[in-house]
């Protein structure tokens, strides 16, 4: 669905609308918000077009059949992610990824199987050139706003040019996206002196140190919330268990203040008094407000949403994928990729 | 300062008197304070004499000479670890290890040079035969009570035998000390899954399985704090940062509390009457309250306390130091490692 003739500017952005729990209507009722939203991007909807045009009649909404695109199969969440590429050839993540690939959209979206979109995504659209890696990042609340720790989750293992690329794609992430001026990168360690570090952080350091990236050395544990520092790397399994730890903090909070409470009736009184406020305090420690995340450094934009996707979660996520390609985040990571290229 | 004659059963203690920011006043303090309410061990001073005896005497406290061992050097905290153990041959951690290491002493319990410390319990008291690494733990609240982390920093890039040792380990302090019955065992991993660890846990879990601990496979960052794992073992770079993670989370909290409130005045009135109850449910989060922390692993009773450790601390270091000779954690310890013992 478009509203002028096609040009380089204008962002070209398909959604999975048979991805997620709650596909196709969240999928399909986030994505026309977004566009009746903004206007300013075309949107092409991937999937079973019976299904799709069910959604839409039933919500009253009229949709370009020409921005439909027919896909037969779905890959479920349980599917095996890099063998159903190849057994499921005509599923929306396939098609989808595809239509990046093949130039006819510059984003992709989908709240489906993270596993299968993530294969999608680096073998299908592919990898920046000389780029390693993928990452995926966590924006983190911070005494200072945000701070953005790669890798999370999109491997393991990292090598240390692997950690570098997530430093290098950090910053102009954070640049871009979070309006730092000269984002603050530092490595993840046991200690702030050299050599405390572990292997990969040591090795991934003495690069940073050597780039014109704004290095400030080894950060602790204790400085991903305290916001002396924007953009934290590590290795992905270390990155994916900080988030989780972090995403289980305040379920400990709810059941310390209840054990609190049970102990004394004007704690209980209190505590139910001040309810409220905590919870909008602790809002921003609630990682999955943010939507869907998006997967830095494939040749093109990649978005990645939970399976629980809300409407408003997937709206966001094309809003995103709007906004990092009007930010030319791909250009500028492939270029930044391009002069850090270290041979490995 | 003893009331009997020395037995087997009856816990000898050094405490290392120079010890901590305030040294000597809090670690002699503490140490009597210990000794007076429970009576059943053998204390015994090390550091500077005089300045032990001025303690004594303006605080108007007995203590028998015998008991008081004279070390004229002091290892500062900003001394380097490994080197310090050579250039100060009769400092009080050097002597205090070397009492261990001579059976003069069951525990020996510094708030000195962390690192110095560590490295006198390993290379002066030496670890228990047959282990390969010596690891210190974390006991982070859960809704279950407290969940075992190890390691938190004892070394980095630790091996699969190493971390298979923490969990021989673990499970013994959690069993002896925590009075878990059968501690459920897991290894901080990706997913749940198997291949969703990293190269080192991954082939950690193999062993683990092949072992006869309660091994309930791969757990996730979330898993720490939600109560259904007892014993959680790790790489101790990994540990340490989540370790130092989790201490940061209060000091969040407040932040975003403080930022709630600066937006309403009803806010600001609510979190001003529940800020006692507050603090007090997150008491548990501040794991400085624990004090010490033991070495596992080490041929003797090696505990580590921080720098600014107070009177209280240093009490409780010592009572942890008696009740683990008491409940014979070294050798429990150096039998089950003997049985899991395997050639790497």
């Amino acid at each position: 669905m478009n509203n002028s003739g096609n040009n380089s500017s204008r962002c070209r952005i398909v959604v999975d609308a048979m991805g997620g729990d709650f596909a196709p209507a969240n999928a399909v009722l986030g994505a026309i918000e977004a566009f009746n939203e903004k206007k300013n991007f075309d949107l092409f909807l991937v999937g079973k077009e019976k299904r799709i045009s069910e959604v839409l009649s039933s919500n009253n909404l009229s949709f370009q059949k020409d921005f439909i695109v027919n896909a037969d199969e779905v890959i479920e969440m349980g599917d095996s992610p890099a063998a159903t590429l190849k057994t499921k050839p005509n599923s929306s993540i396939v098609i989808g990824a595809q239509f990046v690939r093949d130039k006819k959209a510059d984003a992709f979206v989908s709240a489906g199987n993270t596993g299968a979109m993530m294969a999608a995504s680096t073998l299908i659209i592919g990898r920046i050139p000389g780029l390693g890696r993928p990452t995926i990042g966590a924006e983190m609340p911070s005494v200072n706003g945000v701070c953005y720790l790669y890798d999370v989750g999109a491997s393991k293992d990292s090598k240390p040019i692997h950690v570098f690329e997530y430093a290098v794609m950090g910053t102009i992430f954070a640049k871009e996206m979070g309006s730092v001026s000269n984002p603050k990168v530092g490595v993840l360690s046991m200690g702030e002196e050299e050599g405390k570090g572990n292997e990969v952080t040591e090795a991934a350091g003495k690069l940073l140190k050597d780039s014109k990236l704004n290095f400030i050395g080894n950060v602790e544990g204790r400085d991903i919330l305290a916001g002396d520092v924007d953009v934290v790397v590590c290795d992905g399994y270390v990155g994916n268990i900080i988030l989780k730890f972090g995403e289980s903090v305040p379920k400990l909070l709810k059941h310390l203040l209840t054990k609190t409470a049970e102990r004394s009736f004007i704690d209980k009184l209190l505590i139910g008094l001040s309810k409220g406020v905590l919870k909008k305090s602790l809002k921003s420690l609630d990682y999955q407000e943010y939507g869907g995340v998006p997967l830095l450094g494939v040749n093109g934009i990649s978005i990645i949403g939970h399976g629980s996707s809300s409407v408003k979660a997937m709206k966001n996520m094309v809003l995103r994928a709007n906004e990092m390609h009007q930010k030319q985040l791909v250009q500028k990571m492939t270029k930044a990729i391009s002069e850090y290229s270290v041979k490995n």
